[in-house]
């Protein structure tokens, strides 16, 4: 059966993430019953990264076998018809050996998140981004940031639900910048746990406001427990941005 | 009586625009509505750009006088409260010299159009910019944009409907770049026709498809007539970005 690989954007608001879910939409489930208007097979694709309920992509990576070879420019088109109107939608298709599986064989995963520091409420960016009043210190978040770096247990920060064997994982990039009133954190590793992204940058926004200095994001790290970190930053500030094949 | 500028975003979709309509919501008299109940005060207030139903701003600037002072920071907050739902939002206030006038006091407007060019439906960006799917030749659309640059009656690039005394306008930056599949177009005046920049996306598209050469953008704009130019853009493209004083 010849295998496809799908890079999928879409806007996380309204959406219970990437996983079916006994209620709610789901991207998996939207796209699969996508699929079955346009070739009536029972299709189960898997991706990248399971995003959570609110959580955006620009690139997500998934995968799916098909019964027959279809043209992939064809199976996107089509596929985006049938996903409208929601805010989901095939970027990319096209047909990759049968071996490739986009959560296995992904060696690395890029996050961006976005926070807006100032006063005012969002309007464009609203549900797109993290508003966050208190004036953060991005250069202080930065330097603090470099701590989580590395291979370490990240017990600390990861859901409680976590199902991966392992809590050790490696980080490859913690960046803060700024640009005006916008807060970008972008964090890349081959693989990421369960809220790791959110409570690395909940951690990070109290080193922003001085409620921390970096000695106690030290001390949550070594903790190895979910209480000593930060809480999560909501998941409408979070995209996942690309995958490494 | 004490003048105040403020600072205005907003997200154009759903509204008709900047100015008060018989119907629908508008920018203006929502901050008015939102002022009125801050203060007690019916205010008339005046911005910089009418912008039209579905254009966004990210700096728009508007000055309307109190009967007495207030803290400038009071009267964002306030106003932004009773802003609320809505995706508006004051984003800076501060008292003004009681001279000074948002629209006639401008000496500079900056405009950003949007468009992303790419097959696949938009999801974050969804009513955020212009989806164009057939391939635009960018360099081609910035090296045909330089004939607009400079002073030109622009009664080609004008609506039916624009109260402007004279179409003689001076362009001082019409820049079209790209990033990806993002195509960003920026440009800059004393002031702009009802449109203008908007006719001028469109013109610009139709270089960028190559159904258009360059002499024929010179032929528009030397007809003086609103036929010889192309389609306006979509106004959901379009953000007011900043005003110079």
């Amino acid at each position: 059966m010849p295998n496809y690989r799908v890079g999928i954007e879409y806007d996380g608001r309204g959406m219970v993430g990437w996983q079916r879910q006994k209620k709610g939409v789901s991207v998996q489930q939207s796209i699969e019953e996508a699929l079955f208007k346009f070739c009536g097979e029972d299709i189960r694709i898997q991706s990248a990264g399971r995003t959570d309920a609110g959580v955006h992509a620009l690139g997500q990576v998934a995968n799916f076998a098909l019964l027959s070879h279809r043209d992939p420019q064809t199976v996107m088109n089509a596929v985006n018809q049938h996903l409208k109107p929601m805010a989901i939608a095939i970027t990319s298709c096209e047909e990759i050996d049968s071996e490739f599986n986009a959560r296995f064989s992904a060696t690395g995963r890029h996050y961006l998140y976005r926070i807006i520091n100032r006063l005012a409420p969002l309007t464009v960016d609203f549900g797109l981004a993290w508003q966050f009043k208190r004036p953060l210190d991005h250069e202080a978040m930065h330097e603090a940031a470099q701590l989580l770096v590395g291979r370490h247990d990240f017990t600390s920060f990861r859901a409680v639900a976590c199902q991966a064997k392992s809590p050790l994982r490696t980080l490859e990039k913690l960046e803060v910048t700024r640009v005006g009133a916008e807060i970008q954190i972008r964090t890349s590793a081959r693989s990421f746990l369960h809220n790791q992204v959110r409570s690395m940058v909940g951690s990070l926004s109290l080193i922003g406001t001085g409620q921390w200095q970096k000695q106690d994001l030290q001390n949550a790290l070594e903790a190895k427990n979910r209480q000593a970190a930060g809480p999560n930053a909501p998941p409408y500030g979070l995209y996942l941005v690309a995958v490494d094949y």
